[in-house]
């Protein structure tokens, strides 16, 4: 059994908070293979489909210099997911266990991250694989792969601050 | 020179549409001994100085079970930055680079993602090392770093899909 949006045997739903701290913008869409939630892969492959990223204006010019880049990380809203869920049960067995100790798409802040490998990228599109976002999922965010960029800023005193003071 | 929220020659500022697709609810606080912009590292590192992350009700018991993980993915909303540059130039010498090809906290949904060594965890309280962000930082999301998780649900079609159709 997977998920909709029902809730479990075990699972502890809270009253959300508004979620109006700080909004987003949509700035693409991604298109997958999967149309629907019960056929995405629970976790990305890097030999897995090519999937096309769109890019929205006015952000193309963002996209200058993407191509340097083997591994992309993806930031997407998982738009179908519920966001009151602070214990759930993803075998729907009875057992449960914290939102954050789970990688599930229900969050209070369902933000996916996932890391891509660059097939190429065209003007405002981008093709890449490894995700496992359902077919229309709206783009928050493209960036190098932390391990794979080097800061271009110059440096700061943090970067040199290992361990606690005594 | 470092980033206050000046543009900078070469760089291109957008119009940008207005950041209401989504909400976000902050989840928590970031305490880090970086009080300014100025002085946080550019890129976290897993030696640095333990951090304590506060989470706020009603998500403490969301944090269940999250001691099984020596790394966590840590969401953040980089409350200080703007939002509408697509070229910026990081060294501040006329050169720039479009924002997708850069991690710098300037972006048009500027989430902060970040890999953390987990430290302990007491009630609604996570010590991690290997953040980067300024003391007070809005926190979004915690979740098992993807590398360390294995996924709990049953299997899904896509999992076993590799390569594209012929």
């Amino acid at each position: 059994m997977v998920r909709r949006n029902e809730v479990r045997a075990g699972e502890t739903v809270v009253e959300a908070p508004p979620a109006t701290d700080a909004g987003l913008v949509f700035i693409g869409r991604i298109h997958t293979p999967w149309t629907d939630r019960l056929e995405t892969p629970r976790q990305g492959r890097l030999d897995g489909p090519t999937c096309r990223i769109e890019v929205f204006e006015p952000w193309v010019a963002a996209l200058e210099g993407i191509e340097e880049f083997e591994r992309l990380e993806v930031l997407y809203w998982l738009h179908l997911s519920r966001r009151d869920l602070v214990r759930q049960s993803p075998r729907n067995d009875g057992a449960a266990r914290g939102t954050f100790s789970l990688r599930s798409p229900a969050r209070p802040n369902p933000i996916g991250t996932q890391i891509v490998a660059l097939a190429r990228a065209e003007g405002g599109t981008v093709f890449v694989r490894g995700l496992d976002c359902v077919d229309g999922t709206p783009l928050l965010d493209l960036k190098p792969e932390r391990g794979s960029f080097t800061p271009l800023a110059p440096r700061q005193p943090g970067d040199d601050q290992v361990g606690d003071p005594a």
